[in-house]
C-alpha cells in the first residue's frame, strides 16, 4: 500500500471511530445523518450524530427519507435504559415520525416511491434522515394528513384511542374523569371524546396560567377542567350537572389517582398509563370490594405489539387519521426543532415544564 | 272491659314491648324464637332474643324449621352498621344457615315438609328457630349433604368458586396465590384448587404453631405454605418449582397483598375480598403499565343479586354440593353454639384469634 493511501486508511479509521465517515456517497448527495447511542444514559452525553452512506434498499424493503419524527418522554426513557422496551444497542433512538419513500425493493408491491408513511414497529429509528424498513414495518399515510399529525400519530392519538375504547363500554352522555389532562395524551382524550359525545372531567394542577389553560382545553372540547382541590370539594356529581365517571384515565398516581377513583361509578375502571407523581396507586379495601372499582394499566408498545395485524388496529388507524383530516382532531401543541438542533429538543422534552404538554419534532427538511 | 282482661292487656303490651311475647301459640308448642335488633351496634348489646307466635305461611310462602345458622364476620358487621348491605330495622340478623320445611303454601309445588333448604338471598334472618320464607328464596339442598356444610355452603365456598372462575383462565398446573390463606374462605380456595389441579400458594401470619398450620393446610391440598417473610425471600418461582401466579386472592391488603402481587405473571389479576390488615392496596404505576396487572374486587353479595336466577349459579351449587357429598370437599373448622347460648358464638366471632378460621355454628335442635 502506497503511503499516501495508507494514510488515508488511518484517517478513514479515525474519522469512522469518531462517527465521522466521510465515504464516496457523502459526496454524491446520499449521504444518510443518524443519531445513534451505544450505551444507555443522560441523552445529552450518550447522543451521537453520524453520517453514513446511504445503503439499497434489499428486496423487501423501502427506503424513507424522514420528514419529521417527535421526540416523546418515552424515548428519552428508552435512552436512559429506564425504559422496560429495551432496544439492542447501537440503536438509533426515535418511535414517531413521518417519512416520504424515496426507494422501494423489487418485490415491494404495497408502496411507491414518494408514499408518506409512518412506523408499526417500536424502536424504528426515526431520529435520522434515512431509514431502511421492511415493509411490514410501516404503515401509509395520506398526504394530505398534516405533517405534525403524522409524526406524531402512533402513540399519543392511539393511547387515547385504546384507553377510552378497551376498557369501559361507553355511550354518548357518558364522563370520563382523567388527570393529567392537559399532557399530549389527555389533550387528544378530550377532543376523542369531544368527537364521540361523551362528557370529560379534566383535572390539571392549579397554576398561575389557570384560566388560559380552562380556555385551552374548553376549546378542545373539555366538560370540566377542575384543579387538584377544586376536584376535592366539587358538586358537579352530587348535584346531577353530570353523570358520575365510568372511567378514569391516570397517568398521574398517588393522592390525584385516589381523588379520581373516588367519583367513579360503582363498576367503573380506573386505566393507568403514566405515573408522573412518582407516587403508587392507593386503593382503599373497599373501592374495590363493595364499589367493584377495577384498576388495570394500559401500555401502547405492547398493544401494538399483541395486536400487530389485528384489524383493530387499521379500523382505529383510520379512524383517528380520518378525524384528524377532518379536523376533529388537531395534534398537540408542538415546535419544530430542526434535526441538527435535535439537542435542544432533548433538552426541552427532559425539562417539559409548559402550560401544556408541548411536543418538539425534529424536523429535517 | 273486665279489670282481669284490663291486667292482661296491660301486661301483654309489657312482655310484648319486652319481647316476651306470651301468647296462646306458644302454649301451643309453635314457638318461634328469634335473635333481633331494632339499631345497629355492638352486637353484645343490640342483640335480643324474643318469642313469637308462628304464623302460618301464605300460598307462596314455606316455613322453615332452623337446623343450624352459621355465624360469619360480615354477620358482626352488619349488625354493627358497618356493612354496605344494610337490612331494614328491626331485623333478625344471619345470612347462613339450613333448615327443614315443616309446613309449605298452598302453591308451593317446589318443596314438601322435610325438605333441607338453604337462604337464596341475603339478610334472610336465619338467627331463628322459625322461618317464614317467599319460595324463591330458598334452594333445596340434599338430605345427605352435611348439617355444617350445608349451613356454610353459600358464602365461603361459593365465594372461593367465583373467585377461581370469573377472573382468570385457570388450567390444570396453573399457580395461585392466597393471603389469609388460614382463613375460611382461604380453606375453601386450597381444597377447590385441589380438586381442580391449580397448585396453591398459600400466605399466612409467622406464628408459634406454624407447623401445626402448615400440615393442616398441606392436608387440605395446599402446594406451598409460606410465612409473610419467607415470602418475601422464597426462590420458588425464580427456580421454576411453580409457575408464576396468574392469579393472586387477596384477603390482607397493605405490605402483604403488594408482596403477593409482584409474584403474579405479567397479565395476572389481584381480586380483593377482604382486608384484614384494614390497610389500602399499593400499586407501582409499573406493575399496571409493564406487567399488566389488574386489581379487581369480589364481593359475593353483589353477585348473588345480580346472578340470582342465573344457570352459573345453580351449576355452581350443585358442583360445590357434589363435591362436599363426595368429601372432596369440607366445611371449615367449627364449633357448634347451642342458640341459647348465642352470646358465646358472638363474642367468640368477634375475638377470633384462633390458628385457623373456626366457625361458630347456631344449633336450634
Amino acid at each position: 500500500m502506497s503511503k499516501l493511501c495508507k494514510t488515508f486508511v488511518v484517517v478513514n479509521r479515525f474519522m469512522k471511530q469518531n462517527h465521522l465517515v466521510p465515504t464516496y456517497q457523502t459526496r454524491m448527495n446520499s449521504t444518510a445523518t443518524k443519531l445513534f447511542y451505544t450505551d444507555y444514559g443522560d441523552p445529552m452525553k450518550v447522543i451521537n450524530k453520524q453520517n453514513e452512506e446511504v445503503r439499497k434498499p434489499n428486496e423487501n424493503e423501502v427506503l424513507v427519507k424522514m420528514i419529521a419524527a417527535a421526540v416523546n418522554p418515552a424515548d428519552i426513557n428508552t435512552i436512559q435504559g429506564k425504559y422496560p422496551s429495551k432496544p439492542t444497542l447501537p440503536a438509533v433512538p426515535g418511535n414517531e415520525g413521518v417519512g416520504k419513500i424515496v426507494k422501494v425493493g423489487s418485490n415491494v408491491k404495497e408502496f411507491v416511491e414518494g408514499d408518506h408513511v409512518v412506523p408499526l414497529t417500536p424502536n424504528l429509528g426515526t431520529w435520522q434522515t434515512h431509514l431502511i424498513a421492511a415493509k411490514d414495518q410501516i404503515y401509509k399515510v395520506p398526504k394530505k394528513l398534516g405533517i405534525v399529525e403524522a409524526a406524531t400519530f402512533t402513540v399519543n392519538p392511539c393511547t387515547a384511542y385504546r384507553m377510552l375504547r378497551d376498557f369501559a363500554r361507553l355511550k354518548p352522555g357518558d364522563t370520563v374523569i382523567q388527570n393529567g389532562a392537559n399532557s399530549a395524551c389527555g389533550q387528544n382524550v378530550i377532543q376523542l371524546c369531544a368527537n364521540w359525545g361523551f362528557k370529560t372531567v379534566n383535572i390539571v394542577r392549579d397554576r398561575p396560567d389557570i384560566d388560559e389553560l380552562r380556555n385551552y382545553l374548553t376549546k378542545l372540547g373539555a366538560t370540566y377542567v377542575l384543579t387538584e382541590d377544586e376536584l376535592r370539594i366539587t358538586d358537579i356529581f352530587k348535584s346531577g350537572q353530570i353523570d358520575k365517571p365510568k372511567l378514569a384515565l391516570n397517568c398521574v398516581g398517588g393522592k390525584n389517582a385516589l381523588e379520581c377513583s373516588r367519583h367513579l361509578q360503582n363498576g367503573g375502571s380506573m386505566v393507568t398509563y403514566g405515573g408522573m407523581s412518582r407516587e403508587p396507586l392507593n386503593i382503599p379495601t373497599s373501592a374495590l370490594i363493595f364499589k367493584d372499582l377495577q384498576f388495570r394499566g394500559f401500555w401502547m408498545t405492547r398493544w401494538s405489539k399483541e395486536n400487530a395485524t389485528s384489524i383493530d388496529r387499521f379500523e382505529m388507524f383510520e379512524e383517528l387519521i380520518t378525524m384528524m383530516i377532518n379536523d376533529d382532531l388537531h395534534a398537540p401543541a408542538f415546535e419544530f426543532v430542526n434535526f441538527d438542533n435535535y439537542k435542544e429538543a432533548l433538552l426541552n422534552t427532559l425539562t417539559i415544564k409548559g402550560m401544556i404538554g408541548k411536543k418538539y419534532i425534529l424536523k429535517f427538511e
